[in-house]
Protein backbone atom coordinates (compact mmCIF):
# COMPACT_ATOMS: atom_id res chain seq x y z
CA UNK A 1 0.00 0.00 0.00
CA UNK A 2 1.56 3.67 -0.94
CA UNK A 3 0.09 6.52 1.30
CA UNK A 4 -0.45 10.14 0.35
CA UNK A 5 1.65 12.51 2.64
CA UNK A 6 -1.83 13.50 3.46
CA UNK A 7 -4.08 11.16 5.06
CA UNK A 8 -6.87 13.35 5.45
CA UNK A 9 -7.97 17.53 6.14
CA UNK A 10 -10.64 17.79 8.53
CA UNK A 11 -13.14 20.63 7.92
CA UNK A 12 -15.25 22.16 10.98
CA UNK A 13 -19.08 22.44 10.09
CA UNK A 14 -22.39 24.08 12.04
CA UNK A 15 -24.22 21.69 9.86
CA UNK A 16 -23.13 18.94 8.08
CA UNK A 17 -26.66 17.59 6.48
CA UNK A 18 -26.23 21.14 4.45
CA UNK A 19 -22.28 20.65 4.05
CA UNK A 20 -22.39 17.05 2.60
CA UNK A 21 -24.38 17.93 -0.65
CA UNK A 22 -21.93 21.46 -0.79
CA UNK A 23 -18.68 19.09 -0.98
CA UNK A 24 -20.89 16.72 -3.08
CA UNK A 25 -21.09 19.60 -5.77
CA UNK A 26 -16.77 20.69 -5.15
CA UNK A 27 -15.85 16.80 -5.64
CA UNK A 28 -18.09 15.46 -8.22
CA UNK A 29 -17.81 12.51 -6.14
CA UNK A 30 -20.48 10.95 -3.15
CA UNK A 31 -19.95 11.29 0.44
CA UNK A 32 -18.37 7.71 1.49
CA UNK A 33 -19.84 7.43 5.01
CA UNK A 34 -20.77 9.28 7.60
CA UNK A 35 -19.33 8.20 11.18
CA UNK A 36 -20.42 9.38 14.65
CA UNK A 37 -17.28 9.05 17.28
CA UNK A 38 -18.92 9.40 20.56
CA UNK A 39 -15.39 9.78 22.42
CA UNK A 40 -14.52 13.37 20.33
CA UNK A 41 -18.31 14.11 19.97
CA UNK A 42 -18.24 14.67 16.92
CA UNK A 43 -20.34 13.43 13.56
CA UNK A 44 -17.81 12.82 10.30
CA UNK A 45 -18.75 12.89 6.36
CA UNK A 46 -16.10 10.75 5.06
CA UNK A 47 -15.10 11.88 1.48
CA UNK A 48 -12.53 8.87 0.02
CA UNK A 49 -12.03 8.05 -3.20
CA UNK A 50 -11.52 4.47 -1.58
CA UNK A 51 -7.87 4.29 -3.22
CA UNK A 52 -6.53 1.80 -0.42
CA UNK A 53 -8.73 -1.12 -3.39
CA UNK A 54 -5.79 0.18 -5.90
CA UNK A 55 -3.23 0.31 -3.67
CA UNK A 56 -2.69 4.27 -2.23
CA UNK A 57 -4.70 5.71 0.65
CA UNK A 58 -5.23 9.18 1.90
CA UNK A 59 -6.21 12.59 0.56
CA UNK A 60 -9.80 12.32 1.93
CA UNK A 61 -11.89 15.06 3.42
CA UNK A 62 -13.49 14.95 6.40
CA UNK A 63 -16.57 17.53 7.58
CA UNK A 64 -16.96 17.26 11.38
CA UNK A 65 -19.83 18.85 12.67
CA UNK A 66 -19.99 18.71 16.72
CA UNK A 67 -22.59 16.44 18.76
CA UNK A 68 -22.82 18.59 21.85
CA UNK A 69 -21.65 22.47 23.18
CA UNK A 70 -18.59 21.08 24.67
CA UNK A 71 -17.36 19.11 21.36
CA UNK A 72 -13.75 20.44 20.39
CA UNK A 73 -15.31 21.30 16.91
CA UNK A 74 -18.33 23.61 18.23
CA UNK A 75 -15.89 25.15 20.55
CA UNK A 76 -13.35 25.84 17.33
CA UNK A 77 -16.33 27.18 15.62
CA UNK A 78 -17.58 28.92 18.51
CA UNK A 79 -14.40 30.79 18.47
CA UNK A 80 -13.56 31.00 15.07
CA UNK A 81 -15.96 30.51 12.62
CA UNK A 82 -16.41 27.39 10.28
CA UNK A 83 -13.61 26.10 8.19
CA UNK A 84 -10.18 23.96 7.67
CA UNK A 85 -9.58 22.24 11.33
CA UNK A 86 -6.53 19.75 10.94
CA UNK A 87 -4.43 18.38 9.02
CA UNK A 88 -3.47 14.90 9.37
CA UNK A 89 -0.40 13.42 7.82
CA UNK A 90 1.01 9.48 7.81
CA UNK A 91 4.04 8.46 9.00
CA UNK A 92 6.27 5.58 8.83
CA UNK A 93 6.60 5.40 12.97
CA UNK A 94 5.09 7.79 14.98
CA UNK A 95 7.33 7.45 18.14
CA UNK A 96 10.29 8.27 15.89
CA UNK A 97 8.57 11.31 14.62
CA UNK A 98 7.55 12.38 17.97
CA UNK A 99 10.73 11.74 19.30
CA UNK A 100 12.52 13.98 16.52
CA UNK A 101 9.47 16.81 17.42
CA UNK A 102 10.09 16.66 21.15
CA UNK A 103 13.80 17.22 20.68
CA UNK A 104 13.35 20.08 18.26
CA UNK A 105 11.40 21.61 21.50
CA UNK A 106 8.12 21.54 19.08
CA UNK A 107 4.86 21.68 21.90
CA UNK A 108 3.07 18.38 21.68
CA UNK A 109 -0.99 17.63 22.38
CA UNK A 110 -0.06 14.10 23.14
CA UNK A 111 3.70 12.95 24.22
CA UNK A 112 2.85 9.22 23.09
CA UNK A 113 0.48 7.96 20.36
CA UNK A 114 -3.47 7.31 21.68
CA UNK A 115 -6.11 5.02 19.27
CA UNK A 116 -7.73 7.01 16.61
CA UNK A 117 -10.53 5.58 14.10
CA UNK A 118 -10.52 2.77 13.15
CA UNK A 119 -7.61 1.64 15.85
CA UNK A 120 -4.89 3.78 13.65
CA UNK A 121 -2.29 5.52 16.06
CA UNK A 122 -2.42 9.09 16.09
CA UNK A 123 -0.68 11.55 17.80
CA UNK A 124 -1.78 15.55 18.42
CA UNK A 125 0.98 18.60 17.85
CA UNK A 126 -0.09 21.61 19.06
CA UNK A 127 -0.33 24.37 16.23
CA UNK A 128 1.66 27.13 18.32
CA UNK A 129 4.84 24.94 17.19
CA UNK A 130 3.59 24.06 13.56
CA UNK A 131 3.11 27.88 11.66
CA UNK A 132 -0.45 27.63 13.42
CA UNK A 133 -2.13 24.34 12.05
CA UNK A 134 -3.63 21.70 14.21
CA UNK A 135 -1.46 18.79 12.71
CA UNK A 136 -2.58 15.32 13.98
CA UNK A 137 -0.16 12.40 13.04
CA UNK A 138 -1.21 8.72 11.87
CA UNK A 139 0.89 5.61 11.64
CA UNK A 140 0.61 4.06 8.47
CA UNK A 141 -1.24 0.64 9.08
CA UNK A 142 1.29 -2.01 9.01
CA UNK B 1 -3.30 7.12 -13.38
CA UNK B 2 -5.39 7.73 -9.92
CA UNK B 3 -5.79 10.80 -7.90
CA UNK B 4 -6.68 11.20 -4.77
CA UNK B 5 -9.52 13.86 -3.46
CA UNK B 6 -7.06 16.08 -2.57
CA UNK B 7 -4.52 17.86 -4.40
CA UNK B 8 -2.57 19.14 -2.03
CA UNK B 9 -2.97 21.74 1.01
CA UNK B 10 -1.86 25.08 1.00
CA UNK B 11 0.08 26.38 4.33
CA UNK B 12 0.52 30.27 4.83
CA UNK B 13 3.93 31.04 6.24
CA UNK B 14 6.13 34.04 7.12
CA UNK B 15 9.61 32.11 6.65
CA UNK B 16 10.30 29.61 4.02
CA UNK B 17 13.46 28.24 5.28
CA UNK B 18 12.64 28.26 8.91
CA UNK B 19 9.54 25.88 8.11
CA UNK B 20 10.58 23.63 5.68
CA UNK B 21 12.81 21.84 8.23
CA UNK B 22 10.10 21.72 10.57
CA UNK B 23 7.82 20.02 8.00
CA UNK B 24 10.51 17.37 7.48
CA UNK B 25 10.06 16.74 10.89
CA UNK B 26 6.66 16.42 10.86
CA UNK B 27 6.55 14.73 7.85
CA UNK B 28 9.44 12.47 8.20
CA UNK B 29 10.12 13.16 4.51
CA UNK B 30 12.55 15.54 2.40
CA UNK B 31 10.81 18.95 0.39
CA UNK B 32 10.52 17.33 -2.97
CA UNK B 33 11.07 20.77 -4.64
CA UNK B 34 11.15 24.40 -3.91
CA UNK B 35 9.31 26.97 -6.68
CA UNK B 36 8.97 30.31 -7.07
CA UNK B 37 5.68 31.92 -9.31
CA UNK B 38 6.30 35.55 -10.23
CA UNK B 39 2.68 35.68 -10.75
CA UNK B 40 1.34 35.09 -7.29
CA UNK B 41 4.26 36.73 -5.64
CA UNK B 42 5.04 33.56 -3.70
CA UNK B 43 7.82 30.69 -3.27
CA UNK B 44 6.49 27.68 -2.54
CA UNK B 45 7.84 24.49 -0.82
CA UNK B 46 5.90 21.43 -2.25
CA UNK B 47 6.56 17.90 -0.06
CA UNK B 48 4.90 14.98 -1.80
CA UNK B 49 6.05 11.23 -2.18
CA UNK B 50 5.82 11.22 -6.13
CA UNK B 51 3.12 9.30 -6.31
CA UNK B 52 2.56 9.53 -9.29
CA UNK B 53 5.32 6.99 -10.35
CA UNK B 54 3.21 4.85 -8.59
CA UNK B 55 0.12 5.74 -10.36
CA UNK B 56 -1.22 8.07 -7.99
CA UNK B 57 -1.51 11.99 -7.78
CA UNK B 58 -1.90 13.95 -4.70
CA UNK B 59 -2.32 14.44 -1.12
CA UNK B 60 0.98 17.02 -0.71
CA UNK B 61 1.40 19.73 1.10
CA UNK B 62 2.38 23.03 -0.09
CA UNK B 63 4.44 25.64 2.00
CA UNK B 64 3.56 29.39 0.80
CA UNK B 65 5.70 32.28 1.68
CA UNK B 66 5.39 35.70 -0.28
CA UNK B 67 7.73 37.02 -1.83
CA UNK B 68 6.54 40.79 -0.94
CA UNK B 69 3.92 42.64 1.09
CA UNK B 70 1.34 42.42 -1.45
CA UNK B 71 1.35 39.07 -2.58
CA UNK B 72 -1.89 36.88 -1.44
CA UNK B 73 -0.22 35.19 1.39
CA UNK B 74 1.48 38.05 2.68
CA UNK B 75 -1.95 39.91 3.02
CA UNK B 76 -3.52 36.93 4.40
CA UNK B 77 -0.91 36.38 6.97
CA UNK B 78 -1.36 40.28 8.21
CA UNK B 79 -4.82 39.45 8.54
CA UNK B 80 -5.13 36.15 10.33
CA UNK B 81 -1.80 35.09 11.13
CA UNK B 82 0.03 31.51 9.80
CA UNK B 83 -2.05 28.69 8.68
CA UNK B 84 -4.17 26.46 6.89
CA UNK B 85 -4.45 28.74 3.89
CA UNK B 86 -6.39 26.90 1.24
CA UNK B 87 -7.83 23.01 -0.05
CA UNK B 88 -7.26 22.14 -3.83
CA UNK B 89 -9.63 19.11 -5.00
CA UNK B 90 -8.71 17.11 -8.26
CA UNK B 91 -12.01 17.40 -10.30
CA UNK B 92 -12.76 15.23 -13.63
CA UNK B 93 -14.08 18.14 -15.58
CA UNK B 94 -13.31 21.91 -13.69
CA UNK B 95 -16.22 23.20 -16.36
CA UNK B 96 -18.90 20.81 -15.36
CA UNK B 97 -18.32 21.56 -11.73
CA UNK B 98 -17.94 25.55 -11.90
CA UNK B 99 -21.58 25.26 -13.78
CA UNK B 100 -22.71 22.72 -11.14
CA UNK B 101 -21.57 25.32 -8.10
CA UNK B 102 -22.90 28.63 -10.23
CA UNK B 103 -26.65 26.87 -10.65
CA UNK B 104 -26.64 26.32 -6.90
CA UNK B 105 -25.59 30.11 -6.22
CA UNK B 106 -22.06 29.20 -4.89
CA UNK B 107 -19.69 32.50 -4.99
CA UNK B 108 -16.62 31.43 -7.56
CA UNK B 109 -13.74 33.92 -7.59
CA UNK B 110 -12.96 32.41 -10.98
CA UNK B 111 -16.49 32.04 -13.32
CA UNK B 112 -13.57 30.04 -15.64
CA UNK B 113 -10.79 28.03 -15.70
CA UNK B 114 -7.20 29.56 -15.71
CA UNK B 115 -3.83 27.70 -15.49
CA UNK B 116 -1.87 27.45 -12.57
CA UNK B 117 1.34 25.67 -12.04
CA UNK B 118 2.56 22.91 -14.45
CA UNK B 119 -0.37 24.46 -16.97
CA UNK B 120 -3.28 22.60 -15.45
CA UNK B 121 -6.76 24.34 -15.33
CA UNK B 122 -7.67 25.48 -12.23
CA UNK B 123 -10.49 28.09 -10.68
CA UNK B 124 -11.19 29.30 -6.86
CA UNK B 125 -14.14 28.70 -5.43
CA UNK B 126 -15.14 31.64 -2.83
CA UNK B 127 -15.00 30.96 1.14
CA UNK B 128 -17.99 32.32 1.91
CA UNK B 129 -20.07 29.55 0.10
CA UNK B 130 -17.82 26.95 1.04
CA UNK B 131 -18.09 26.47 5.37
CA UNK B 132 -14.99 29.42 5.31
CA UNK B 133 -12.80 27.25 3.12
CA UNK B 134 -10.71 28.92 0.01
CA UNK B 135 -11.25 25.60 -2.42
CA UNK B 136 -8.69 25.56 -5.72
CA UNK B 137 -10.21 23.30 -8.36
CA UNK B 138 -7.86 21.34 -9.86
CA UNK B 139 -8.53 19.36 -13.33
CA UNK B 140 -7.26 16.00 -13.06
CA UNK B 141 -4.25 16.72 -16.47
CA UNK B 142 -5.74 14.28 -19.31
Amino acid sequence: MKHAIISHVGIAVTDLEKSIPLYEKLTGMKVKEIEEVPSQKVRVGIFSTGGEKAGFAGGNIELLSGTSEDSPISKFIAKRGEGLHHLCIYVDDIEKQLALLKAAGIRLIDETPRLGAEGHRIAFVHPAGTNGVLIELEEKPK
